[in-house]
């Protein structure tokens, strides 16, 4: 229930960034409302967002509605992508910094609603004490993963969040030295990453970009393709980015390892942390 | 549109204050979102925080559910009386630092869900150029209301908005030379100032407290009781109160001066100001 003013809100803005004129807009609106009175009670936030931005991407007839938004936040980080590689460069824990800044990147997201300031934030998060810290147990799963080197192996799934975002996934697996498979949605929705927006960061000069297969916010396994979830079975390690992968994945068990800002009270109070905590957490 | 996500909020916070469980907070929202889905595109935001804050206190059974959190804010409003009071009596202009005292005291609506600071509001106000200033005509009506002397006269009326908020409104009266009658709601909505409210701010000290007879957002004149509208009609200077009373009252002319911050966009966009602006308009 504490969602549904956001989905509102996030509806409006999709509805005025895809263009909608004020009818459309109230059209979207009275959509969404109908969705948010039938909803189910166990429904979670990612699959109410899947059918809220659905609605708006059909009533404003704009299958993309955060595309230009998108494009600048790639845009916004590229242009500290040099200042990132340096951060890397000279720390003396390469590792512990890179995935520091994977979630700094965590920031970036338009449908938020919020400014951020990303240096400011790529700052604290350096500087800031993990609220959830499974650090050494993610170290010692990267270290194990490609060792065994049998064919068709995924030693590494990466899985994508938002644009933008995506370039400071290039920075951690820049750092990592395992091959990665990097998976963004199979189509627009919200400002989650596609293939497009991966490709605008540089993620294919350092990854395997591959599709879920799903449109949906998170990753819901029963929407993403057959292809996808082969995948997902064989992969020795799962890094699944921000707070609608947290949603959909944390009960996915040891494999998988949840690196994520807690930017809302919804979901600071399941993982147990305060609003604004920094989380690397184990499934 | 933009209030709707605010008024699901407002509704979700209000039914918990109310000590609705889960199954009613669900009701309370289902029964918003119908209301939301119906409503007249020419509805103001308090007409629909009307319809949306009854349906709380009907379906979580509950008449007054910000009562506690009204008493709290005259305590911590009261608690800073004596230095509010130091401020002005030190002031080289006494009516200038009053008027922006009841303005930074505008800021104090638990119902808008934010921490507020309250001191650092106080600071802020005195320091901050008026984004609408029509304090000079303020002035001038000041001087001229009252000179009359006519039995039955109403130099000023001056319209209630928050609990709280009143211990700034009395710090402005005291600074008045005029009599002053000091309207609040017929009964509780949000947390408006009632009665119970105005007194609890020590107001009966230096006003004539009436109720408006209205228990809904702002000042409606057709739901006010026939006495309330005969005040209204008679007062020579009306200083209105908060954001409500602007959206309810900001086309009634040159006897009304409403006073306010603008905490919100939607308010903000309507007076022509940014966000956090200090507004003294005349109607």
């Amino acid at each position: 229930m504490d969602c549904y003013p956001c989905f509102l809100r996030q509806a409006l803005d999709a509805a005025r960034r895809a263009g909608a004129d004020d009818v459309r807009q109230r059209a979207v609106l009275d959509r969404v409302l109908e969705v948010l009175r039938q909803i189910e009670p166990a429904a979670t936030p990612p699959e109410i967002g899947d059918r809220v931005h659905r609605i708006v991407r059909q009533v404003a007839g704009n299958g993309d509605p955060y595309r230009e938004a998108k494009a600048a936040s790639t845009r916004q980080a590229l242009a500290l992508y040099p200042r990132l590689k340096v951060l890397v460069r000279e720390a003396s824990e390469p590792l512990e910094v890179a995935v520091r800044l994977s979630i700094a990147g965590n920031i970036m997201d338009v449908a938020r609603g919020q400014e951020c300031d990303l240096w400011g934030t790529v700052e604290r998060v350096l500087a800031q004490s993990f609220a959830a810290d499974d650090g050494a147990a993610f170290r010692e799963a990267l270290a194990r993963a490609g060792t065994e080197g049998h064919d068709g192996t995924v030693p590494l799934l990466y899985l994508a969040d938002n644009a933008g975002e995506t370039v400071f996934d290039r920075v951690l697996i820049e750092a990592l030295d395992v091959p990665v498979v990097y998976a963004v949605k199979g189509g627009p929705t919200l400002n989650d990453a596609t293939r497009e927006d991966a490709l605008a960061a540089g993620l294919d000069r350092v990854a395997e970009i591959v599709s879920t297969g799903s449109d949906a916010p998170g990753t819901t396994l029963d929407r993403c393709s057959d292809e996808f979830r082969e995948l997902y079975e064989k992969a020795e390690l799962i890094i699944a980015k921000g707070q609608a992968n947290y949603e959909t994945l944390s009960e996915e068990g040891s494999r998988v390892f949840l690196l994520l800002q807690a930017k809302c009270p919804v979901i600071a109070r399941d993982v147990g942390v305060p609003v604004g905590s920094i989380v690397l957490k184990q499934g």
